[in-house]
């Protein structure tokens, strides 16, 4: 703290002002965020040019923003690892044998068509030229049990070869690489996909800017996100990374967590698949 | 600290994700930062759609913000007291006798007209009908050796009685109620302005929407906006408020400071003011 530091507490003038006829978890949640605010200003003897800076930044955030198609305030989150703190809060896993959760990010749709177990979610005509394609395949069980979940739906979703997913790139179809595998009556399921490619995220407004400012990386390791359902489970998010990708490391959204990196490994005998990979699923009960 | 918190450090880890190639003031600043949030999210278990809806409560400040026109990141700093404390760590008060500063405001314009002692700042052909013409008059001097400052500028504006800048009202001639007031070869100034009026801050934003969750009153006390500027001295930036002013005990923008608080009082003998105030101006030498 700068030994000229106003005396006049402003944050608890802030508190304070706070009328009666408030909800107690508004007020709990302001005083919290105003005492950090106001600490990180004086610890950092924040100057005007900076403040303004940062000011600027929001702001510039919410011009670029568009609802349902660009949220540049949660980038913002993302690249100081807030939202991998929330869903850490909001997700702690429940046992040594449920499966981790991760980010949902801000790609999912939710109206994938339902497969069977075993078909692919690549509805283009053909993979791309540069796809590898990836049987991914395991079980889904109870994590207190270990029994198999047989009613399970998994949602799957991942980008193209070209970092892009279906809904922002006119080369794949309607909901290309995205789908619902329904898990077999053993528990098991299997599901064609791509082997992940690496892509950046987006790196032309303040988000991109801050990163290029801190001398960090945009490039997300490749991935492909899960969202796990079942009425009797909790829903479990997560996403699943590729081992043999160099940003596995450092993940520009601190996504990637260690039980939820897989070796992807040669597929003989399919001439569906050059590569697979196992990734067993364990969910909480409700 | 929830007890289920993560025991992943993701604030560490967007800390150490910083290159090397960094401006080292911006390492102390994002360090910082990254830390308060992150310690707010885990102290008050902030959950998905809370994150969310201040997410989108950023990106809302951001659509509605007009460069050079509105600032309503800025307005959300200000209804926290964030502008308050930026202000005090840039401006702390030298010695007891130097006059204490305030916040400059969004309405500041450079380029008003430069006028002798003794001039109006009211520029329209006549205050408005609701008006309280004022003679505001005081000595500029040393803070250090009481000495008069004698060639001080004092740029001074104000809002009209109904709340608004010259700059936002089509009713308003161009630079009405603001000038730049020479003070005399003595350390005196005088200038005529209206007695000032309560006004909302803009509350048709997400600020406005902040202040009503947390039942709070968006009325500014009224106040008269002085930079006090000499060659030789530091410049004040700084504003007087009417004592009886009823909302000069809870201004949404925490500007007031028990020492720039004023009596306007009868003025007897001067057919072009009903009331009048003395406010005496410390500079401290630069």
């Amino acid at each position: 703290m700068s030994s000229s530091a106003p005396t006049t507490d402003y944050a608890q003038q802030a508190i304070s002002a706070m009328g009666p006829n408030i909800n107690p978890r508004l007020r709990t949640v302001v005083t919290s965020l105003i005492r950090h605010l106001h600490a990180f200003a004086r610890e950092t003897s924040l100057t005007t040019d900076e403040w303004l800076a940062g000011v600027e930044m929001i702001n510039a955030a919410g011009r670029m923003s568009v609802p349902g198609k660009r949220n540049e305030g949660r980038l913002l989150c993302d690249v100081i690892g807030l939202e991998s703190l929330i869903d850490g809060l909001a997700h702690t896993t429940a046992n040594a044998s449920a499966t981790e959760s991760s980010l949902l990010g801000p790609y999912y749709r939710p109206d994938a068509p339902v497969l069977p177990s075993n078909s692919s979610i690549i509805h283009n005509p053909a993979p791309p030229a540069d796809g590898i394609v990836a049987y991914l395949y395991g079980r889904v069980y109870n994590s207190v049990t270990g029994a198999p979940v047989t009613d399970a739906t998994l949602d799957l979703w991942q980008a193209s070869t070209n970092g892009l997913y279906e809904h922002e790139d006119k080369e794949q179809v309607d909901y290309n690489l995205r789908g619902k595998i329904c898990v077999d009556g053993e528990g098991n399921y299997g599901v064609y996909c791509l082997k992940p490619t690496a892509y950046s995220i987006p790196n032309d407004g303040v988000a991109g800017d801050l990163l290029r400012l801190l001398d960090r990386d945009p490039m997300r390791p490749g991935h492909i996100h899960i969202v796990a359902k079942h009425p009797s489970y909790k829903t479990l998010i997560t996403q699943i990374f590729d081992r043999g990708d160099k940003y596995v490391s450092h993940d520009p959204v601190f996504a990637v967590r260690d039980s939820l990196v897989v070796d992807f490994v040669e597929r003989k005998g399919d001439p569906k698949a050059a590569v697979e990979t196992k990734f067993d699923i364990g969910l909480v009960p409700a």
